[in-house]
């Protein structure tokens, strides 16, 4: 059982765009951030139900593809489920639609009571309210032997990597500087040396960046 | 003719460590940071006068082998000069010692008056208070067609940067996670819309990323 981390990233170490509004969510660069994972076949395929074979096949899709495999449970923040962007919305049911890409337990991380939300493909959403650590340790009683995924946000993963809980973690480094938003690397001195680290530049331009211990 | 800059980053963007010492007036964090450049054939040689041919010799020194080629004259900030760590001593020469690898002209941005220093090897050091955009052109003067490189630190790169002067920024990215010094990106949001850019990594684990016009 391992628990992995995958983010998308600037240059400039931005994971999270500036100025989220309710036509952005995620933030005005959101789209610029992940516009090479989102161009995959696998991306296409699991997210958008695309089964025409349609987008890219190489490094990225690679890593694309490894995203969804092996994971047995996944933790993830309130913003990430998107609980800030409809906080007044108790129908909210996330952004994926009837189908949730995850397959597997997911525990949200927030203060706010909610039901669990159950989805036939195996997707059930758990509302707790808990610490990281103990989510992890929670979602990994539940995995089955298989990994943890922490899906994000980047605040989740920055605690999750400060409390030393990530035994993998691959950022997809897209060449452009954003300026403005959250970067992932802030205050994590030091992380390299708790891991091996490898990279791997995808046809894309993206620069895969694989910390593993 | 081209102007050229080439920086050692950290993954988190660090260029100049913090905490600059007598000791370390790179700051603590300066090895680190270059370790793999300064453990080419190419810098050894040609800063070490190592004439041996012990180093690497893959992509680091390919790299480490192009800054040295092409350039007709440099542009430098004080603190690259050694002006701030050594203020008080008029007879400062820089770090470099009797025979400097620059050999040709070099501009050292600074408000102090201070006599030009010529080196048998061609490398010339004159001081000069004025703008980095001014001073970059009369590099280009002196430079009979060649390019010319500003050699850092990485606030005239950032001077240079934001007043669009380069044509092409070469950066490696070292896999570590520094999280004090200052950074090359920030205030540069976009700046990639203005260049092509490529990545290639080395047998080191370094990133090379090459902003070209």
């Amino acid at each position: 059982m391992a628990v992995r981390v995958d983010l998308n990233i600037s240059l400039d170490g931005v994971a999270m765009p500036a100025d989220p509004s309710p036509e952005n969510p995620m933030g005005a660069d959101w789209g610029r951030l992940v516009e090479d994972y989102t161009a995959t076949r696998t991306f296409r395929e699991r997210i958008f139900g695309d089964t025409s074979g349609a987008g890219t096949t190489g490094v990225d899709d690679r890593y694309g593809a490894a995203y969804f495999e092996g994971v047995g449970a996944e933790v993830m923040g309130a913003g990430m489920f998107g609980l800030h962007a409809f906080a007044d919305d108790p129908e909210w049911r996330g952004w994926w639609g009837d189908a949730p890409p995850f397959r597997v337990p997911v525990f949200v991380l927030t203060h706010r009571r909610r039901a669990p939300i159950a989805f036939d493909n195996g997707t059930r959403f758990e509302f707790v309210s808990a610490t990281v650590t103990d989510t992890v340790h929670r979602a990994a009683a539940v995995a089955g032997g298989a990994d943890v995924r922490i899906g994000g946000g980047v605040g989740v993963v920055r605690a999750a990597l400060e409390a030393d809980l990530v035994d993998r973690l691959h950022v997809a480094v897209r060449p452009i500087v954003l300026g403005r938003g959250t970067r992932l690397w802030d205050d994590l001195r030091d992380l390299d040396r708790r891991y091996s680290v490898t990279s791997e530049v995808a046809e894309s331009g993206v620069v895969h960046v694989t910390f593993t211990r």
